[in-house]
């Protein structure tokens, strides 16, 4: 029998861009192929994605990519492997629905294999097979996926969280979960997001209560922000308002998307009558409205930020109003968020952020559900998946005090091959070609390094760029070089005293070394760059252009 | 009697660069001179100073400047501004020692007029007076200001926090607060920046517990990370470090700056033998060593973030070490401070981060704090400063809940005067010049707009410099362009099919236009832009330079 491993390309040591290989002999199965967000680090960059290097250049191997669930960590790296390994793309019928279109734009319709399975579907891959079992979560239809292999199941928990008052009323088969590890769980990986928070989490159903409070009193219109894809949320707030006399717009295309397919597919249930279009606002006095809006991590473009400037044009934000942000930040968006809310303050909107009866609550599970996770699972190896080094830590510390010994719990990192057989398992470091590959706002992955760095450079103390032409036979400047900037600011006059002190530099070559253009374009940068470095501590990025005539 | 007016320069609307002036007749008086930290959107400026335009204008009638205490949002301004407006600074003893430095780095010593006051003395300033109040903060010797004007007291809390615990067991002259409100306070300007957290903080002292569970149980090396200002947390480890067994060292150029000076001025008394050199570490088992350490808002430079990247050449962390961190995150650095984390958890090091017993504790009041210092001075305006719209409107609220009428309740913005006499009070809008001035990484103020929207440009989409020789006389090109970029990324060949595009755009036009140097100019960058924007969506930032034979 051959090893099974397991290797995340995505996803561990890290939150975002999940995707993680299980390879038994000939046989490949992709779990989840997701994006990551850009750190503020990364200028100019879209989105993250993972190093398919693997997956391309064994795509004859690959007998199929397994969705969990929709949301973009988990899907959004889809548009950019398809291309490369055309293979089955299994998923639930309602993730299919959200990410179709993206799908579609990419690569033509008929080239795609989507396929919809059931929870509870066994499907054959290889001399794998995959079995999707439902569980909850923020987005409906989430599944964990038990992967069939000669040496047990390896079993994936996806983002989950065990709610016993879901939303859809769809509750996770735990039964299922249990049997599954009575057959024999050999390795366990588990999310781990919210594994420093003690006890057990709030149920979705939790927040009707809150959102109820709000929108019983609120003198005037009701918005509600939260992420696209939080079906449920929506749900309960067109619920709570036909409870409560107001009918609800919803603004932002993602948003309105995704509500159009949920209705349409019956996975959002709106009261007749409650859901109304932008353009109807004004049939209605304001204490009679709510309005679904996105924009919830700050985001530029979105129509709230905009409404918070005053700068979108479909709606316009006024005193009276209150704003309930049903969201949590992103860590890296809190200051965006915060001005969103400022602005909206000082419009005299009352923007509810926090209260003591939730508004919003997570979808992944506290410690205690991840310990009932390992109890239900019974796994021989454990590894935690969906977080960062803290996670991690925090995960196996909790492992090791349920009894669990130091030899069969993993730090994963990206990259690492989690090689099992019947005996044993072990970390091979560095085992395929995986790391970050960085997708610009032009859609086009391979954002390198030294890129960033002049982004960088130039974003904090600008360009200097100089321009000089050259007789290179006779070996002579003609005319004055040209020193322009853009972003540069300094003590005054330090461009033109540069320029003088460039203008005496290159007056000292000799005729030889004026052939030399290579010559000439390093000293000039070098006595511009020194220059500004010593008047100013100013670090600009110096380009030298130069025209032989 | 003239109109006492009381001008917030910065400090209301947001949290950083406080600086208020109070204005009675031909007398003005400042409270604060302080800087804010640049937002993310800033790209390359250092630090951010309210515009002193008016105080510059006003220089001969400035009484002094009044410094609550030493932290950098109330004090940094101050070289920015004593070059231009030279008059006398009062502050405490502690406080003066903690700013000196600074301010003789940008002027001679024998220019500077620092006056050390003590709480409970009376300063005359032209027709006002000055007092002093003791209170207590996260920062020794804070002191409220009650400025004294023909219409009743203007009354600053500064920051504070009711701490009946404090660490230097210096309290809070709550006696004295009471006499002044009796006496009567006609406009109270309040700390806000807790106003939504219910209840009563808890003291600095609280911490000592959670320190204590830590020195004492950590198996090896303990560090702990705080702002360089937080002496009393400094004081605190050096007891809980003498009780457990713990020598202390100090790394950060800042942190031990700030401990050298409290230790000579006995603001921080250590007990005997407890701190040591960081080249003595290697004295001692690592059990017995504790070390502080700057760093808590995950600051490149700094001393922890260089050791979790292994660059710190005085100091390496090794698995077994303990972090306590002992800060919050200011809103916008939390990416860096998780990373800084998770990079010390991959190290083996354990981070505190949170815990059941404080590992830190707010400086700032909680609501019930603002409505003690609400009662005690009993004013009849009352404004909350210190705090973003939010923290105004949750303030305000709070305000109405407990009586006070709406017209007597103000949400100030920088720049605006209220103005007050015996019978009234109003905001006159943007009654001075007001805003932020951005300071760059060289120290000169003023970067604009225009300069951070081009590296805002830049850092997104890179830039494309374009240079072309011009026959001016003839009409002609000179050779070919040259096209050269810079921090861009986009499809293949971009580039090259732009240099194509550009050589038949120019070979279009005709002898005259070629003539004109800004026409062709123009057109090239046209050219390039256009190109770029429609192939790959990206908006690069296009310079063109010419140069004429």
């Amino acid at each position: 029998m051959s090893d099974v491993r397991v290797i995340p390309l995505g996803g561990v040591g890290e939150i975002g861009k999940n995707c993680t290989v299980v390879e038994q002999g000939d046989d490949i199965v992709v779990i989840d192929c997701g994006l990551a967000f850009p750190t503020e680090e990364m200028l100019g960059v879209d989105i993250v994605i993972p190093d398919f290097t693997y997956l391309i250049e064994n795509k004859e191997r690959v007998r199929g990519i397994f969705i969990t669930h929709a949301h973009e960590d988990h899907v959004g790296g889809l548009p950019y492997l398809l291309p490369h390994v055309n293979c089955p793309v299994y998923a639930t019928e309602f993730t299919h629905a959200l990410i179709r279109n993206k799908l579609e734009e990419k690569m033509p319709a008929r080239e795609l294999s989507l396929k919809t399975f059931r929870p509870g579907d066994i499907i054959e891959a290889g001399s794998m097979s995959v079995e999707p079992v439902r569980i909850t979560h923020s987005i409906p239809d989430t599944c964990c996926m038990a992967v069939r292999t000669d040496h047990g199941i390896v079993f994936f928990t996806a983002d989950f969280k065990f709610d016993f008052t879901p939303v859809d009323t769809k509750l996770t088969n735990i039964t299922r979960i249990g049997e599954l590890g009575r057959e024999g769980v050999v390795l366990l990986l588990s999310d781990s997001t919210n594994v420093d928070r003690p006890g057990w989490g709030p149920s979705e159903r939790a927040v009707t209560e809150g959102l109820r409070n709000v929108l019983s009193t609120a003198p005037g219109r009701v918005l509600l922000t939260t992420f696209a894809s939080n079906i449920h949320r929506m749900q309960q707030v067109y619920e709570v308002a036909a409870e409560t006399g107001r009918k609800v717009a919803a603004v932002g295309r993602r948003m309105e998307q995704n509500l159009d397919i949920c209705e349409r597919l019956g996975y959002v249930k709106i009261p007749k009558g409650t859901r109304i279009r932008l353009d109807e606002l004004k049939n209605y006095p304001d204490h009679q409205l709510a309005i679904l809006t996105t924009g919830s991590q700050g985001e530029p473009m979105s129509a709230l930020v905009q409404m918070s400037k005053g700068s979108y044009g479909r709606l316009q934000i006024k005193a009276g109003d209150t704003l309930i942000y049903s969201a949590r930040p992103i860590p890296g968006n809190e200051g965006a968020i915060w001005r969103t809310i400022n602005r909206l303050f000082r419009q005299g909107c009352n923007v509810i952020y926090d209260s003591k009866v939730p508004i919003h609550v997570s979808g992944h599970a506290y410690q205690e559900e991840l310990k009932m996770m390992l109890n239900l699972t019974r796994p021989f190896y454990v590894a935690p998946v969906h977080g960062e080094p803290r996670h991690q830590h925090v995960y196996n510390q909790m492992a090791l005090d349920m009894g669990y010994p130091d030899h069969r719990v993993f730090t994963l990192c990206d990259g690492d091959a989690l090689v099992l057989n019947d005996t044993s398992a072990d970390i091979v470091k560095d085992s395929v070609p995986f790391g970050r590959v960085l997708v610009d706002n032009s859609g086009t992955p391979g954002v390198t390094e030294e890129v960033l760095r002049d982004r960088y450079n130039v974003a904090n103390d600008g360009i200097i760029v100089v321009t000089i032409a050259l007789d290179v036979e006779k070996g002579e400047l003609v005319g004055d070089p040209i020193i322009q900037s853009k972003g540069f600011h300094g003590p005054s006059g330090v461009i033109d005293r540069a320029f003088e002190v460039l203008v005496d530099g290159l007056s000292a070559l000799g005729r030889e070394e004026l052939k030399d253009v290579s010559r000439v374009r390093s000293d000039a940068t070098e006595i511009i760059r020194k220059y500004v470095q010593k008047q100013a501590s100013l670090r600009p990025l110096v380009l030298t252009a130069i025209i032989e005539i």
